[in-house]
């Protein structure tokens, strides 16, 4: 294994980490929070400085993974980036243990948005900002990760990508990788500072508009109440969230074709219209729900609430704006199927994602048609374009390893005396990166009851489904280490 | 479409079930209650036999089925039978509504065991006999099924016998499929045999030990008392009963093998195997919770309850000795983890199948091989055996369609206003012919309280579920229809 080469491309990343805390750092003396800051971010910051420098003096120069290297680097870097960033937490005094630092970090940077903080306001606002800083990095990273740096190594990110994003291809959307990535880069830099001057006209001050910010568009769910998004009563900021939690969830490439006005090859993308088409049904149905039960006066405020819920489930965000535990069964029970779902493929979203339960309906149906007819073939389409066998079969081992993962976490979870429906859905809201689930769970409660090694499996299940089981799992195998 | 070679083939199979039908009118005479077995059975016996005598008369003679009707046949064979099934309930009064009588002849006919009675101990003991016959005839109809005719019309049942039960092939079981089919019903019949004995030696009178080993060797769960098998309170039956269920979730030819003597190759096929340590793991898990938590006061105790439950719903039979939602959570998870699961292929339980599982579990480990060396060549081998691409395919599309066709019943179930574990254990509880769920389907309750649109629905899944989904589905698709 090459340990050198990773060390070095893991204290690029820690260095990277730094910066980030360093511009909390500054804010906390903007603010007139400088000492709390200080005491936060100095040794962290040193330390990834201090790494870093020890890693550029070794003398590694160029750094060419392997396969096998890169598949550790990727977990390496997201599990030492958390190490690191959770010592804010814990050195501020916010957060009592390491192993719940390091929850909420994990659940930061894997864009979760789950908590084990039982009072997020007394917190300083500069380590509110790391916080929800950890989500925009993370969320930004994944999508640079699936879209540019996963090809470069023959990961399944790859397959993914021609399988459910067709259209303009990683090798087609710019000539070059690292341009690519700049692009992804400023269309996420973007969307976040329109969405920051949305909310700000919406009443929220220019910190709490980043915060918020940074948890939507990397489908996050960390905000700066602890009511969450229900805290600041407002229709408009319901609505805006709603929008651009969608557009989180969307394929990054479709931003791209948008904003070259390029709407018919948009709106001819299956997953993008399967995606939408959920949204909104799924809203309507809710509506209809909650109209009907009289849990709100009119239709107009039902579908606010259901939208902007079925939006924050639908697209892992995990943001509330009512506590949907109180809500009558079959509005329940959509937000417990859309759990299953997921954003697109190439967004900041997470869970098993749109693209690949499209690909496997078409699979079902196209295996139907085949016994129909033993003689003919049959092949899976989506985009009219064909689909590889072995990709159908990589998206539908995918799938297979998420669900099983699912139910041993479940029984995980039930050993530590949890009933079925807390330990299902907390595991299908770290696994899937969405936040909230059902049971102990819901919406205005948190993950601070769970015993510490509960909390570290979680940690671990979040992992999990934001690099897309593959990843993680590989490194169990034998066949990892076996030289 | 060939409407008149269907119509005879489904006159032949209604002549059957009147016929066992009229064993259940003279045992109503032996037993004397002759008027009441008479007002119920006697309308429905005549319907079968006329039917049976106008097709033969219409001189119909030989039906060969193209592989579209095979489909058809099927599914109308069930509902058919099912539809002539329900009627003495409704004639004896023993049920209401006809929509409650067809869904306690489809838990019947397709090895449910969800029943909507509240007290089946008031019902004529010649009904409740053909409420256990419905098991017994859908128990061994669906292993021929799957083993003997499925092949012939190039069914799904074919690929999952040559995917997951190896060994004596349907080919090579014996010569003649005929002589195939006899042996499956003459081991079936002799284990049936050898169990109501070992049910009379534990105290039940004839009539119950038939309904009980019934109820067993189908993975059924009819029995002939509200409280199930509890109401025995007996070591003996338990162990017995336990016993009987593993070996009725086993594929057949296991039994066939074990029968010649050939041990060694019965415990080197891997379903099996795996199927047994699923049971022995999860019993052992179950009574050590049991005993941990004090629900029972010994070890031993402990063990003869968890490992009764544990086989009933991993066999998909349903029968309860204790009321195990008032069990810790963890004893809980393991039996809802182990509804997903299933019996054996080729075996009279449900659910998705241990082979499946086994399957899908190969293909994810191959699939990371393969991402660990793309230039690798790696197949699925079950039993040693290479299994060709696109069986595992089949299996593939299978899970994922039994899988969505859950998540589609759960939505259906809570939009009659039921709570998620509700409707999704119920639909679990159907889909995979168990029978109890959790929630308010758990095993001290029933389907009663159900509206009739659900029960429709919930029959419906039974068969879809019994039928291993693309039978069914089939029928839904456009290509089905298209000329």
């Amino acid at each position: 294994m090459q340990y050198k080469s990773l060390a070095r491309a893991i204290s690029v990343l820690l260095f990277i980490v730094a910066l980030f805390m360093f511009l909390c750092l500054l804010t906390g003396f903007a603010i007139g929070e400088g000492m709390i800051a200080l005491r936060a971010f100095a040794i962290p910051i040193g330390l990834g400085i201090v790494f870093f420098v020890v890693m550029s003096l070794a003398g590694i120069q160029k750094v060419e993974l392997s396969p096998r290297a890169g598949y550790l680097f990727v977990v390496l870097a997201w599990v030492s980036a958390t190490a690191l960033g959770a010592l804010p937490f814990v050195l501020s005094g916010s957060i009592k243990t390491f192993v719940d630092a390091f929850f909420e970090t994990m659940s930061g940077f894997t864009t979760t948005g789950a908590s084990i903080l039982t009072d997020i306001e007394i917190l300083p606002r500069s380590v509110l900002l790391w916080r929800s800083t950890t989500h925009w990095l993370g969320g930004m990273g994944i999508v640079v990760l699936t879209v540019a740096i996963f090809p470069l190594i023959g990961l399944s990110g790859r397959s993914l990508m021609e399988a459910e994003a067709p259209g303009p291809r990683v090798d087609k959307f710019t000539p070059r990788l690292s341009q690519t990535a700049l692009y992804l880069w400023l269309i996420y830099l973007g969307m976040t500072v329109v969405l920051v001057v949305l909310l700000m006209f919406g009443g929220m001050d220019i910190l709490e508009s980043i915060d918020h910010a940074f948890g939507t568009m990397a489908t996050g769910g960390f905000g700066t109440r602890n009511a969450s998004v229900a805290a600041f009563k407002s229709a408009y900021i319901d609505v805006v969230l709603t929008v651009f939690m969608v557009l989180a969830g969307a394929n990054f490439s479709i931003h791209w074709k948008l904003l070259h006005g390029d709407f018919k090859s948009a709106f001819r993308d299956g997953e993008w219209v399967v995606y939408l088409s959920i949204f909104g049904v799924s809203s309507g149905l809710i509506a209809f729900d909650l109209f009907r039960m009289d849990s709100f006066p009119t239709m107009a405020e039902s579908l606010r609430f259901a939208s902007f819920q079925a939006a924050s489930i639908l697209t892992t965000t995990g943001f509330a704006t009512a506590d949907y535990l109180g809500w009558p069964a079959f509005a329940q029970a959509i937000l417990f199927a859309l759990m299953f779902i997921g954003g697109c493929s190439g967004s900041t979203g997470g869970g098993i994602k749109v693209g690949r339960f499209l690909t496997l309906f078409k699979m079902g149906m196209s295996e139907m048609r085949y016994l129909l007819n033993p003689r003919g073939i049959y092949g899976v389409f989506v985009n009219r374009q064909y689909l590889k066998k072995n990709i159908v079969y990589d998206i539908a081992a995918m799938v297979y390893l998420y669900l099983g993962s699912a139910l041993v976490s479940t029984l995980v979870l039930a050993a530590g005396g949890f009933d079925i429906l807390t330990s299902l859905t907390a595991t299908l809201a770290t696994l899937g990166n969405i936040g909230p689930g059902f049971g102990l769970v819901g919406p205005a409660s948190n993950y601070a009851f769970f015993p510490d090694w509960i909390t570290a499996w979680l940690s671990f299940m979040m992992l999990l489904g934001r690099l897309e089981v593959y990843t993680v799992l590989i490194l169990f195998t034998r066949a990892f280490w076996k030289r």
